[in-house]
């Protein structure tokens, strides 16, 4: 049948399965007969995975998330103190399995912490076993591509008050350097960890004074506020970063420098919307039964995910290469694999799930227009349980956030999660070469559903 | 011919008169014969006009607007400082036919500058004619609302660079009060007069200082990322307002009730865009032949333009009344006519013109959602005759604000430009009570072309 020939009358549509495509067709005028179908695979389980799924998104839409302060590491996670511990993104990985630039952040960050003295010794120390290796999402913590975490960093705290006195009433994450030669893109030179130093020393004290100062900054509205300015909090942190700055600069006004570095990174909001992605999942955890996704993550070498009804179990697979722009002078042949933490903001809505918010991002990862963009989140919406209530899409008629990743619709659609992503050089101690799109590997998500049938 | 049968084969049309139909349908893959064609008014005029056009568009599309400083009115603007001059928005207006909130200012601004001892000896000092009142637009200078200027004011100074040592090389407007009561909605009190004492004594100073240690801000960038940011730098003005705070808050940080004060208020670029928007018009003055709009003014009582081949001459019309949202307790009952001289926002393509870059504004001043913000910006480019290269807006596939109204167009498809505005209370001292849409009437165009005529 022609398209003429089917736009020759007034649609007629028997839709199977997504509701969606029916309720698309029907808003623009179409009759449409929906056909409830599911695929066969857990006739006898999904209703109690709907329910369950209903628990953790009640917890997950509830949250309030508020930044409330800046603590040393070693201080929030005791064990950084205990041991020498090195947390990093996603999930487990031994030192043998780790790609380049996470090898150079393991370096530089054990030069930092003066367990060696430079970086050969560094890196002889942590083939050795001598240095212990965990994943982030292990100690209430998340980070930014190589999202080494060790215990004399400055964290940042987002407290979720709807949790308070529960076991997940915070999450963490380190500060953002900034751009150019910096710890998190695998840099790891005296001038990484001259900054690092002056986080520990000087920066990261003075903007937890003036968090206490202002009693915290509750994140909801920066978010929504965020949306309605173009930013998708992942790949783009302008508004963000720019909106924390105006309520933060009065009580950072006795130094020049910190006015200065939080007003020249576009990206200084990034981690915090990290740590707030954390301790707005983090409730979610343990929701038996539930397949709603609560971490996805990456180490350069796996990408894995936590599913709410599965605990602390992490469903991994090889992790994919992100497609992208690249800066000039580099190419696709210098990429390092996708890494990071940072997919926590996709699985809260954001991120690549919220592209139509940011159509100026879809141009920077390489992902079109604003029609893309549009498309993107409309696609990313096939896989969400929910929508969020206040993080509101202008673009989108004021439509939420496509939030809560439900492992059954990846599944069902073969439709894999996107996340906008920086791209690191795969070399140690060059830094970020790009930007683009990853997507999170289909199997981690066949393989956890596959455990609620075991 | 039914829609049905329309849609049933491949579009073929012939487009008579305005070619952006026929590019809106080429765009879509019809097949359009374009027919030449315009009213017949003018026609041995129109290629005369047609290059006018352009030679004023090239002016208006060649600024390079800096705000570089703060300075005194009077020593600005000499005038101020060799008589009782008082400068209003809008075009020429004597003190018998001004509306309450006008006459509000007046006094209180009186009062400020010692003229008279309390509002009453001030309202009969006005009246008797010992006070000279003449338009902002008179002395290079613009306000918003009331628009009122005197003599101890700050100024802000936006330089246009491309023009530096024309006549027309600065452009200024007072700096932006924040909400509730203020002396651009005919606010007079203690409270307003204090806070114009501060930003006198103090803010002005210290603002002057910032500008010129940062040796300007270049404003084209950061129109252009507002616009990305969901600013329509008419009734939105957060993102260029934190963005400029960003830039200056190390150079501000001596003073915390200066970084406090910008950091509290959304609309504090306001009254920077507006400066801009002379600074950007200004050139295209006196171009002879052309029917580029130069101005648009409001002041309470009526509406004026100004058009590039026409000199100084204003073109006037009795003011419409604002279509718009009310504050609580507030209705169309209370509110004053249209006022104030930031029309000149939509006369450089910003404002309403760019409600597709800021859909929040759309349900903000009560005309809908994102659809309505997209179609008021196709209308409004209906009016434009140009758009700007840089200043894109991201929901119209970054295709550029429509900019330069041609009163032309204006004339020959009866749309009346579209202005993004605050409404004031008619009463004076009460302040604003809502926002909405106002029209530049007709009747203003119509006189401006029929000089063309003459």
């Amino acid at each position: 049948m022609s398209i003429e020939a089917l736009l020759g009358g007034p649609l007629r549509v028997a839709n199977i399965g997504l509701e969606s495509f029916a309720r698309d067709l029907a808003a623009n005028g179409a009759a449409v007969a929906q056909v409830d179908w599911s695929p066969p695979a857990l006739p006898h389980l999904d209703e109690t995975i709907d329910a369950a799924n209903r628990e953790a998104l009640a917890r997950i839409l509830a949250a309030e998330p508020v930044l409330t302060d800046v603590r040393r590491a070693g201080e929030l996670i005791p064990p950084l103190d205990a041991e020498k511990l090195l947390l990093h993104a996603g999930p487990p990985l031994e030192w043998a399995r780790m790609c380049g630039p996470m090898r150079g952040a393991v370096c530089g960050a054990i030069v930092f912490e003066g367990w060696a003295g430079d970086l050969a010794a560094a890196e002889k120390l942590a083939a050795s076993g001598a240095v212990n290796f965990a994943p982030n999402h292990h100690f209430g913590a998340v980070g930014p591509m190589t999202g080494i975490t060790t215990r004399s960093m400055p964290l940042l705290v987002v407290e979720n008050r709807k949790f308070a006195g529960a076991g997940n009433a915070w999450a963490a994450c380190t500060i953002n350097e900034g751009l150019g030669k910096v710890m998190r893109f695998g840099g790891n030179d005296a001038e990484v960890l001259a900054r690092l130093a002056w986080l520990r020393d000087e920066f990261g004290p003075a903007l937890g004074r003036a968090l206490r100062a202002v009693k915290g900054i509750p994140l909801n509205p920066l978010i929504a506020r965020g949306l309605t300015m173009g930013d998708e909090m992942h790949q783009r942190n302008v508004a963000c970063s720019s909106l924390l700055l105006r309520i933060l600069a009065p009580r950072l006004a006795a130094s020049v420098k910190a006015l200065e570095f939080i007003g020249g990174n576009d990206q200084f909001f990034l981690n915090v919307a990290m740590a707030m992605g954390k301790s707005i999942l983090d409730p979610a955890r343990g929701v038996a039964g539930s397949t709603i996704v609560t971490a996805m993550a990456r180490n350069g070498t796996d990408f894995g995910i936590r599913v709410a009804g599965q605990g602390d179990t992490w469903f991994t697979a090889p992790v994919e290469m992100p497609q992208g722009l690249y800066f000039p002078g580099f190419s696709a042949a210098d990429a390092n694999p996708d890494m990071g933490d940072s997919a926590i903001l996709e699985a809260i809505g954001l991120g690549a799930f919220s592209m139509a918010a940011a159509p100026a991002v879809a141009g920077f990862v390489g992902a079109g227009g604003f029609r893309e963009a549009v498309a993107t989140t409309r696609a990313m919406g096939e896989l969400a349980a929910a929508r969020h209530p206040q993080w509101q899409i202008p673009a989108l008629e004021f439509a939420g956030a496509p939030i809560g990743i439900d492992v059954r619709r990846v599944v069902e659609t073969r439709i894999a999660p996107a996340i906008n992503t920086g791209i690191a050089h795969k070399r140690a101690g060059v830094g970020q070469v790009g930007a683009g799109v990853a997507r999170a590997p289909l199997a981690c998500f066949d393989k956890a559903l596959d455990a609620f049938r075991s």
